[in-house]
């Protein structure tokens, strides 16, 4: 059950999923999230099978983090809906984390940067709602409502 | 090639990995995060079978993300090392996510509170350097100095 690996691709995002557990969705949505929204574009920028590539995206369609519009005569095109952009913190957590423990010699590969000041966004952290950055060890877990 | 689906599970965490890719590494991680430490804690948490858990646990360990520690004769536990905390973000997003768009009816399943207060932590959210929280439009990608 050994998928295929991205330890080759020089991404960060690649290379935590390949520790973690690596899956053609997130890159799908990695793409979509850099501006990617036709089928031929994802398919040349992952280098992935149609085949998977078509059940990827029909996945994601259908789960409704990507919508399916049409452009012109069957053509379409694939773009994020609101509920995917919500998973930016997903990537965005992984991304730094491939930043930090499998860096590339150079430096990051992408800076993620605020477009109104053009200055780096701070590292995904936990926070308290007043917005303290919080350690690992300064949380816990309590059962909620929804947890039975 | 269709893997165990987790849709049963009643984990946020777990919710999400079976859209976006789900994966036994995470749900191993998450258990770490709640402190189980043994093979036979994280068996019996996860349902996992023995000879992938052992595969799944061996490179967690070789990716320094957990440390194997002799505890008594022929006994061991895994233990989260700083790399592997610094994966909070990544498990706390995906499930964040999962509780905003796969709801248990009653309410969120676990509930991640400040330990010295009490509070809930904010929601993963990317933030400015100076702690704004930034909605998915307002960031760009550039090209760092790894980007090649």
């Amino acid at each position: 059950m050994k998928l295929k690996s991205f330890d080759n691709m020089n991404c960060s995002l690649a290379l935590t999923l390949d520790v973690i557990g690596e899956r053609w969705a997130l890159l799908i949505l990695r793409e979509a999230f850099f501006g990617k929204k036709r089928f031929e574009e994802f398919q040349k920028g992952l280098g992935i099978a149609r085949n998977i590539l078509s059940s990827r995206l029909n996945r994601l369609v259908s789960e409704g983090i990507l919508e399916k519009r049409p452009v012109e005569a069957s053509r379409f095109e694939y773009v994020l809906t609101q509920k995917g952009l919500e998973l930016q913190p997903v990537l965005l957590s992984m991304t730094h984390w491939g930043d930090r423990h499998k860096p590339h010699a150079n430096g990051d590969r992408v800076i993620f940067v605020e477009r109104a000041t053009g200055e780096p966004i701070a590292p995904m952290s936990v926070r308290s709602t007043d917005g303290r950055v919080l350690a690992p060890r300064d949380i816990r877990a309590t059962a909620g409502p929804g947890s039975r």
